[in-house]
């Protein structure tokens, strides 16, 4: 590894100039007019693959925007690590809150500005620079690896499943490993090791067959929308706790030490409800906000809609009503169960006097990396070497998809090891790179197919 | 009264032309290019009412279409009453679900049809017949009268509020009766004694001062569309009773003649529930529906909004939620006491996580009028001899607000005597009067001067 630290280490002013190139291709995923500059930019991560010696180096045309493909499998019997990026990027408007222009990168302070700086580009070329730093001393690499970095992350992913049922076999692996996420805090790097499923429903009501006069009709047949808040209402009790049928049978609990390493986490409770502008925090009896947010499972209204909603006044006793209603899960929350039990409290809870249609939206397992994995070892490890500090291990209250269908097409687990800092400015303007991790993550990568490779 | 009957009977051929040519004029109040119509609709009324002899017949400039304001004030001693109506229509739209053109009457079978026919021309101009047979035959009216037909009824009355305030001594009266209302079934005449009152609010509530992404804050802070929902949920409980403390404080109950009343119209659960297309009736446990409609306060969603209603899915835990709320109230239930009573309850109810702002869009007091009122005794007489049937007492599940008008400016009690049909389409195409109903109405309201005068 000294020979690697040292081909970094006289490298960083080459790093820098090269991801701002990496930049410069504004690999806008969602505009029509930026197609070719997606291609350019796919061609441009390619090349540079190809230069620093990876196999079997491919653009592979998918219906939309192409996905880059490379390979080091020379280590046998060493573990495959499946990295997973993306190359573009989300739009840079509105252009005139930018300070420099989103495509013209620019370095200010410690930080490198531009569009994709830290979501994703600058992640995923750390990556192979710390590739190439191996290859260019070594002429090989400490543990096989295909890469698999796509250019429709943006715009959810479209032609990304369909990839990966076509190439299961040319995909498989022993961990996947996903640098697209932030770091706990400033100076803190992290691991997140736990993210929420999710179950997205919407519940359709119906009362009377068509919107009545409140006076001719009020008080004699239900009204859909005080039905539908009194269904709402029951989801949650005075608690916190979500109250359909078997809902936590499968939630796995936090464990005293998970519970131990959040509570040591810097965290202020104060600070976050001002930050959120409310009166008091609030949520599952018996649980700080990191638990609630990380580890416990929710139950959120997330659009309600029925009857006159202009301005003024108009007396109608509405036929119709619906609400959104998500739930993010745990491990091991099982999504079609959740949903189905969802389903069956609505419809129970429901009085004849209406008619209810409940949809399923979407669906998102849970994850739960095991933090005794080796590839999450190999990661602490990489990290402490890296960046001098020992990483804290958190979860995540969101889910990431790309997580979940890697789980369920390839059986992987994913190691979130990510660089973003929570003022980066991912999809905002002004969007930056902390230059510190950027180089900081170049060592934490070489790290990591060393500590894994051996 | 027999040769103010014979006079009527011997005129109906007449009484047909002129009504025609009163719906004829196409007065319809909203439109601004029927603005001289309406003009003109009004001068034809007043010509009329000067013909037949009324005294101090004007047409009233508003800041909108003309007030028609006649008297005939010439028995001392009797009482006044004032007779309000209105001569402008709705729009016709759509006119090609009109059999017939809406402004060229028709007669098909018992009716005639037209914009207007029972809306309220046919009903007032059945009165200014009445008023010419007694004037015809006897040279004088039976009672004191003050005549007050507006243009702009189908347009929220938007100058008669100031006209009653700068007439209040030139309106005074010892009651209102008014036709513009329905009989209870097809040959079934009725008096309506009693209207509910309306409080109507908005609820606007806010939780974290931004909406948030459902997965990276759900579950540690309160989710303003759950928590609204809880609100809502509370107003009624499992008896249908409305919870807001004191609400039915000042309640009038239904006496035991007037469920009894109620209780022998003719009216089928089983028919009302198919009509509304409901599995099952609901409402307030121990009243039936008529009872529920007629004579029970309500607290009634009339709209809901909040966080993503579009397609789909948007994992947003919205920051803002909005429910505009009304409740329906009964004699003697105070609309603003009701209101601060609705407000208090709903803050009580909140938890110290959201911001609530309670908005108030309007109130109107419920009406009673005694069923022992000399006016509701005439009425009733009258009916019986020009129907040849006993009117049956009904209650109105909604507000007429020139009633409460009356009320809350003059101090009047009004009288009810409307002979819409169900089945009338007043405000559809198709507008129709009964015309036996039309003539029934002469002679009933040539009985109640008689007999109110008497």
């Amino acid at each position: 590894m000294d020979q690697v630290l040292s081909y970094i280490a006289s490298n960083h002013p080459r790093y820098l100039e090269e991801l701002k190139d990496f930049l410069r291709i504004p690999s806008v995923s969602t505009h029509p007019h930026h197609r070719d500059d997606v291609q350019r930019c796919a061609r441009f991560l390619a090349d540079e693959l190809v230069r620093i010696g990876m196999q079997r180096v491919e653009c592979v045309p998918t219906g939309g925007h192409p996905i880059v493909y490379a390979e080091w499998l020379g280590a046998p019997g060493k573990p495959t690590v499946l990295f997973y990026g993306h190359y573009d990027v989300q739009p840079a408007e509105p252009f005139e809150l930018w300070e420099t222009p989103p495509f013209d990168p620019a370095v200010r302070g410690e930080n490198l500005f531009a569009r994709g700086a830290t979501d994703d580009k600058g992640q995923v070329w750390l990556h192979v620079k710390a590739l190439e730093a191996h290859l260019a001393r070594h002429g090989r690499l400490p543990v096989n690896i295909k890469l698999l970095i796509e250019g429709e992350e943006e715009v959810s992913s479209r032609h990304l499943d369909a990839y990966i049922d076509d190439h299961a076999e040319d995909l498989k692996a022993d961990v996947v490993l996903i640098s697209d996420t932030g770091m706990y805090d400033y100076e803190q790097p992290s691991i997140c090791y736990g993210l929420r499923g999710l179950v997205y429903m919407e519940i359709r009501i119906e009362g009377p067959c068509k919107d009545l006069h409140s006076g001719g009709f009020g008080g004699s047949v239900s009204n859909p929308l005080n039905v539908l808040s009194g269904i709402i209402a029951q989801f949650i009790d005075d608690d916190g706790r979500i109250t359909i049928p078997g809902f936590y049978d499968d939630v796995v609990p936090l464990t005293d030490a998970e519970r131990r390493a959040f509570a040591s986490l810097p965290f202020s409770e104060e600070d976050y409800r001002n930050r959120l502008g409310v009166g008091a925090l609030a949520g599952e009896k018996g649980y700080s906000s990191l638990e609630r947010i990380w580890a416990r499972p929710t139950c959120d209204v997330n659009g309600l809609l029925g009857g006159f909603t202009g301005e003024g006044s108009k007396t109608v006793l509405p036929s119709k009503g619906m609400a959104k209603v998500s739930m993010r899960l745990v491990p091991d929350q099982n999504p079609d169960r959740i949903a189905e039990a969802f389903e069956t409290y609505v419809r129970q809870l429901a009085p004849a006097s209406v008619n209810i249609e409940v949809i399923r939206h979407g669906t998102g397992k849970p994850m739960l990396t095991p933090t005794e994995h080796p590839a999450v070892r190999a990661a602490a490890t990489a990290i402490e070497k890296g960046f001098g500090k020992k990483p804290v291990f958190i979860r995540e209250g969101g889910s990431i998809p790309v997580v979940a269908t890697f789980k369920e097409k390839l059986g992987l687990s994913t190691v979130l090891m990510g660089y973003g800092l929570p003022d980066c400015d991912a999809h905002a303007p002004n969007e930056k790179f902390n230059l510190k991790n950027y180089y900081r993550g170049i060592y934490t990568a070489a790290w990591f197919y060393s500590e894994i490779g051996s």
